[in-house]
């Protein structure tokens, strides 16, 4: 693994170089909880397993306690010992069957030098958005190695710190969502300036799409040969697209990115989550990217989704975060309802249909969790 | 009609008593082009109808001076003489099959007293956003003659000024839709505020859904008394619901609408047109509402959507409205492959799949929409 050879001080050499020694890869700490893993793939699991998107947030007050001390959004993203420290976070207070690597979707158009900052309430900004022609060619494919170590010091840092308790998820963003930020500057809601380079100047939405992609791969592969157990893409925007737009412009991209990954490392499959917000109409298209998982929102009955491609496929999601505005009755129904849905055997992860809200009570997401194991064990038996 | 016996003037009695007299409603000038309503009840047309949601707006440079000369976007929607003049602009410019009233969705919240204004960039916000039982219950069913006058005096007007050159559309939001905003304050991305009055005190928010299902029943009834030919329900926010939230929360309440409206006029039928943006996963339950036709976003094919329930009802949609910002060539491409996957047969009425961004240059419209009757002729040969 690409940590164990970089230099970082005489005694993490010396220590690294000890722990090689003795501890060749296959020899991480044994996995004692993969059910996250095995339903990705769709194989036998005691209970459903579950995670939530956004699960190290701001929802926490120790998360925004952390967010404080290290001052803006990328600087906690920046620094290996906070991002792995809001990563376990979410795991000291609730039986989650995963953890995920807390980073941004933005990481690489930031080190491509673009000046990623979070104005106050606003989201993500660009200094310099890509608008034109020149300034697509200007960019180039980010190395995860030189570029953006401190993504993979933080994945070394939270296996560590996992100590085999839960699979580490690794991710990224699409090259279309990633490009929307970068050619919009920033959040949108009609992506007019996107949509005017795809309709007027397909060639260079093209260069930037394929230019991300490379770097994706690259991004990706260094988080698997950091430690990462399986990968998500999170496509948030591809949903703004028709169905033969997202086809080319955004699917494509996706699929480039899963025929380019490490599919196996560890002696483990590493499994790929593909998750296209609001992309319920395109699932036939979507799992022909070779992904072993569909992340889906809540808009579409997961039975629907289920039996549309659940023989090929595992499926993620798929609750309204909004219901964590409930009462525990509530939250406990809609599980329950989810679960109904799903049905009996194997290949569903649990999690919300997108990110969990900001201003969700921490205490209703332990209520959500272990529903989740406790009402998902019938289904098992 | 309700026009000829309010009472506004001397003048008005007059010429309305003595027009009454020589012109009952029947002899309303006689409708010229009625491609568009023959669409929707899916009998025979030479080409396929074609407007477009928001096609009276701010890409126009007339409207923008409309616009300033009224003051606020309100005190535009309130005269009847500018809601008219900014309803015709695109008709002058373009091949439109229909007008649609120039108003807003939100005139019946405005008209309980909640103090809507726009602020500038900002969208609509209200100064009483309704968040408890008390705000609720202090909520009156309107009254579309006594609280919304210059809603009709402006359909009137435009019907009158139209002289059966085209069908005048009448509108209203759906009243999940219109809640959103009442009880989020203004615009909204996650829908905190509403979802959690949804999960924790769901008999406020039926109660609340309810009182705006009557005010809507009054106001559609009302509009098609006035004289509008159609009427559309802009369910803009029911798609960020879950599948069974979405039948109980906004369905059910635009069924009762539905089942409330006058469905025959002037020796007419009147067709409703149901549009829940981003409900494509939904259109077997949409369309047991009893609507004649069903409004589709971009997201699923109209191929698709017709396959599905195209046998019960017309499809409006639904070309991406960024399409408009390409070349003349891409957006010809773009409606012939829409007619395309729609194929030969009735029941279409070409539309953006959502409203008309502003920044579009107006002489792509041009094209646009000659370019839907060109090209859609071989498919009623």
């Amino acid at each position: 693994m690409a940590y164990w050879i970089t230099w970082k001080s005489d005694f993490v050499f010396e220590s690294n170089f000890i722990y090689l020694l003795f501890n060749p890869v296959q020899a991480m700490a044994e996995l004692k909880n993969d059910r996250f893993l095995r339903a990705l793939l769709r194989q036998d699991v005691d209970v459903t397993p579950v995670w939530m998107m956004r699960q190290a947030g701001r929802y926490l007050p120790e998360y925004r306690e952390v967010r404080q001390q290290a001052g803006d959004f990328m600087s906690l993203c920046q620094n290996p010992e906070l991002a792995c420290e809001v990563t376990l976070q979410p795991l000291r207070r609730y039986a989650l069957d995963a953890a995920i690597l807390f980073s941004d979707i933005l990481t690489i158009p930031d080190a491509m030098g673009l000046g990623l900052y979070f104005a106050q309430g606003e989201g993500p900004k660009f200094r310099k958005p890509v608008r034109s022609a020149a300034d697509v060619e200007a960019l180039k494919v980010t190395s995860a190695e030189k570029d953006l170590p401190y993504v993979l010091d933080a994945v070394k840092l939270i296996r560590q710190e996992l100590n085999g308790s839960v699979p580490l998820i690794g991710f990224s963003g699409s090259p279309w969502t990633v490009a929307t930020y970068m050619v919009e500057g920033g959040s949108s809601k009609e992506f007019s300036h996107i949509k005017s380079m795809m309709m007027n100047t397909p060639e260079v939405m093209h260069q930037l799409l394929d230019t991300l992609a490379q770097s994706v791969i690259d991004y990706l592969n260094a988080q698997i040969l950091a430690g990462v157990q399986a990968v998500q893409i999170f496509d948030t925007w591809g949903g703004a697209l028709s169905a033969h737009a997202y086809q080319v412009f955004s699917l494509d991209y996706m699929k480039k990115i899963v025929s380019g990954l490490i599919r196996e490392h560890e002696g483990r499959r590493i499994p790929v989550i593909l998750f296209t917000k609001n992309g319920g109409h395109w699932l036939e298209q979507i799992i022909t990217s070779d992904c072993d998982c569909v992340g889906l929102d809540w808009t579409l009955p997961i039975n629907e989704a289920r039996a549309r491609i659940g023989d090929k496929v595992s499926l993620q999601g798929n609750m309204d975060p909004a219901v964590l505005y409930g009462g525990a009755h509530a939250i406990r129904q809609e599980v329950g309802f989810i679960l109904e849905q799903f049905g009996h055997g194997n290949g569903h992860v649990f999690n919300l249909g997108h990110g969990i809200h900001q201003h969700v009570n921490p205490d209703h997401v332990s209520v959500f969790v272990d529903a989740v194991h406790e009402l998902s064990a019938q289904y098992h038996a």
